[in-house]
C-alpha cells in the first residue's frame, strides 16, 4: 500500500501554516532583524532568577515534583494564579482556574469541548493567526467581525450573533494581536452583555494585559460577566517566559470546566510540574510587579523607536499607536503588497509578518504587523529604514 | 440564555472518565495503599540529580531557554533522543523524531492528523484506558482485537484490517498495559507486515521498554517496518520522570510528520524548553543506563512480592506473570465483581483499577489491574492481604 494524503483527517486539510513557518526558518540567518514573531526581549527574561528558583522548587518539593500530577493543575500555582488574577481585575474563584500549557492550549481545550465541524466561531477582523489555525483544526466555520481603532464593533458583533448563532467568539481586548488596539470600556460591557443575551461563549485572550506603557488599565470583559459566559485566558509568556508554556484559563460554568479538564487529560495529561512550580514560586515571592515595571521601560522605548521609524515610509501609511503590547500595525498604500515583498525584505536582512495572514478571508496585502519587543532600539531604526527602502522601491 | 450540555461537541459526549478520576481523588487519604495508577516508585525518582541539572541547563543556555522554542523540539534533545532510540532498537533518522509533551500527546497528535468521526481504530482487548479515552475524543469507532498471553492475535488483527479498513491500530507490545504481556517476536514481524500489506498505520506505544526484570529484550515492531507504517511512541515518564511530561514520537512518513507538527503547534506550540533540556542533559551525561539498572532491582522485588501476595486470593484466580513493566493483571472467579468491590476495598485502605475500564466494550467485571511500582514491599504484602479479604468475603 502507499501512504498518501487521503489518510489525513478532513479537519486538517485547510491548514497550511506554511507561510509563517517558512519565514521563521529564515530568522536564524546572522544579522537578521526580526519584526516577525511575538518574542519578548531577551533582556526581559531572567535566567539568573529562574535557574536558582528551579533548583529550589525541585529540591524542596522532592520526588513528588517528578511524579504524575493532577490534570487540574499544581495546587499552589492555582492559589498564586488566583491572587494574580484578582489583582488583574479578573473576579473568579480558585476552583474556576485551570493551569494550561500556554494560553494556546486554553483555546484548544475550549474548542475541543465545544466545536463540532461546521459550528461557527466569531473572531475579530484581523485576529491572531495562531488562533485562526487552532480554530481551523476543529473544522469550525470562522466568521470575522469588523473592528475599528477601539476594537470589535458591538453592533456588528450582535448582528453576527443573531445571524450565525455561534457557539464562541474569540476576542483579544487589550493591545490586540495584530493591530495593537484596545477595546473601549463601553464595548467591553457590551460584549459581556451580548454574550449573555445571545448565549455565546466569549474567549477573552489577554496575554498583553500587563504590558501597558501609557493610559489607564481597563477592566476585563470578564469583570462584566455576571453569568459565566466569558472564559478568560491568561498567559505568563509575555511577562515571565514563553518557553515555559504556562498559562491559565478561567472557566465559570462547572460542566464546561469538566470538559476542558477531560480534554486536557487526553492531550498532555497535565502541564509539567516543574514549570508550574517555577511560575508559582515566582509569583509567590512577589517578583512579578517589579519585573513588569522594569520591562515596561525598555518596551516603551522600543515602541517609540518603531513609531519614529515610520518617518521614511510612504505617504498615506496609516499606523496604530498602541498604548501597550508588542505590535504596531500599519496599512500601507494600496499598491504595496507586503506578501510579495517579504522575500526581498528578508534578503535585505529584515523580517515581518504580512498582514494577510491575520485575516480569516485573506486579502489585505497592503497591511503589515511589526513586532518591536524582540529588537534593540538601534536595530529597530536600522530595520525600519531597510523596510522603508524595500517598500518605497516597490512603489517606483 | 442558559448554558447547558447542548453546547458541547458531540465527540466529547461518550467520555465520562469519571470512574477512575473518582478513585484517584480517594488516593490522598492517609495510609491508603494504592495499586491503582501507574506511578513509578518515589524511590526511582531523583530530585537530587534533577535539581542541579535544572539549574545547570538554565544557567548555561541563558535567555534562549526561556524564549519561544520550535514546535519541532529542542535540537539537542532530538539528537540525544536519537541516540537513545538507536540504542533501544528503534532504527530512525533524527528528522523522524518529534519530542512530545508525554507520549499521551504523541497519540493525540496522531489521532488529530488522521481521524475523521467514524474512522476505525483497532486496539488490543483489553488496552490502556487513557488511550481509549483519547481515541474517543476524536469520535473514532474503536474495534477491539482479541489477545492472548503473547499479545494481540495476528490472524484476528488481519481479519479486522480486512473487515474494518482502519486507519490506525494502537498496540502496546512490551509489558502491555493493563495485562503485562509481551508480544512475541514472530507476532511483531507479522504486525509490521500486515500494516504495510493493508496500509494501516500502527502506533507502537512502548513506555515500559526498558523495564525488563527477566528474559531477553525483543526487537521493536518498528525495527521490522520497512516502509514507514509504524509510528513509535517513546516515553521518559517511567525511566526519568512522569511529571516532566517529555516523550517522543518517531514518524517516518514526512507528510504525516508535518501534520503532527501542525497539530502540536495549535495544541501547545512546543514542549517546555526547560524540561526538554533537563531530559537532554540527563541522557547526554549517560545517567540513564545506571539509573535503569538500579530501579530494576527494586521493581523486580516489588513484582515478586505482589505475585506472592496472590496466595490468599480465591482458587481459580488466573494471573499474568509479566517479565517487566509496572502491572499485574488477574482474572478472578466469575462471581467476583471488582467494579462493585472497589469502594469496599478503598474503605479498607487499598485501591486498584477494575479491569472493565480497559475494555472498549466494558464488561469483564471479574478482572483487575494491580500496579506494584508505587508501593514498598511490606505495603504490597499488606495491601494484597486486605484485597484478598475483600474478595474472599464477597464470595461467601
Amino acid at each position: 500500500m502507499e501512504f498518501s494524503d487521503r489518510y489525513f483527517a478532513k479537519h486538517m486539510e485547510p491548514i497550511s501554516g506554511s507561510a509563517i513557518r517558512d519565514i521563521f526558518k529564515l530568522l536564524g540567518k546572522p544579522g537578521m532583524i526580526s519584526f516577525a514573531g511575538g518574542n519578548p526581549s531577551n533582556a526581559a527574561l531572567e535566567p539568573e532568577v529562574i535557574a536558582p528558583l528551579a533548583q529550589e522548587v525541585i529540591s524542596s518539593i522532592g520526588a513528588p515534583i517528578l511524579q504524575y500530577g493532577a490534570t487540574e493543575g499544581f495546587i499552589p500555582l492555582r492559589a498564586s494564579t488566583h491572587k494574580y488574577l484578582l489583582d488583574s481585575g479578573v473576579p473568579c474563584q480558585e476552583s474556576e482556574i485551570l493551569p494550561t500549557s500556554g494560553s494556546t492550549q486554553g483555546m484548544d481545550l475550549l474548542l475541543k469541548a465545544l466545536i463540532d465541524p461546521g459550528d461557527v466561531v466569531l473572531v475579530e477582523d484581523p485576529t491572531f493567526l495562531g488562533a485562526l489555525q487552532t480554530i481551523k483544526t476543529y473544522h469550525a466555520k470562522i466568521v470575522a467581525v469588523p473592528s475599528d481603532e477601539n476594537g470589535i464593533l458591538p453592533d456588528e458583533l450582535e448582528k453576527a450573533m443573531k445571524e450565525y448563532k455561534p457557539k464562541l467568539a474569540y476576542i483579544i481586548p487589550t493591545f490586540q494581536n495584530p493591530t495593537g488596539t484596545t477595546l473601549s470600556i463601553e464595548r467591553r460591557k457590551r460584549v459581556a452583555y451580548l454574550a449573555a443575551k445571545y448565549g455565546v461563549l466569549v474567549a477573552e485572550d489577554d496575554p498583553y494585559h500587563d504590558l501597558r506603557y501609557e493610559g489607564e488599565t481597563l477592566p476585563t470583559i470578564k469583570s462584566f460577566d455576571e453569568e459565566g459566559w466569558v472564559i478568560y485566558l491568561a498567559s505568563f509568556s509575555k511577562i515571565i517566559s514563553p518557553g515555559m508554556r504556562v498559562g491559565a484559563m478561567v472557566v465559570s460554568f462547572p460542566s464546561l470546566m469538566r470538559k476542558c479538564v477531560i480534554g486536557k487529560q487526553s492531550s498532555d495529561l497535565h502541564t509539567p510540574l516543574i514549570t508550574q512550580a517555577i511560575v508559582d514560586a515566582y509569583l509567590r515571592k512577589g517578583l512579578l510587579p517589579e519585573h513588569v515595571k522594569r520591562i515596561l521601560v525598555g518596551y516603551k522605548e522600543q515602541l517609540n523607536a518603531m513609531l519614529e521609524g515610520f518617518r521614511a515610509f510612504p505617504e498615506g501609511t496609516k499606523l496604530t499607536k498602541p498604548q501597550g503590547g508588542l505590535f504596531v500595525w500599519a496599512e500601507l498604500p494600496q499598491r504595496v503588497n507586503t506578501t510579495l515583498l517579504l522575500e526581498k525584505a528578508v534578503n535585505k536582512g529584515v523580517a515581518y509578518v504580512p498582514g494577510t495572514h491575520f485575516y480569516a478571508e485573506g486579502g489585505h496585502h497592503n497591511t503589515i504587523r511589526l513586532n518591536f519587543s524582540n529588537s534593540p532600539v538601534d536595530k529597530i531604526y536600522e530595520g525600519m529604514d531597510k523596510l522603508a527602502q524595500v517598500i518605497n522601491e516597490s512603489m517606483k
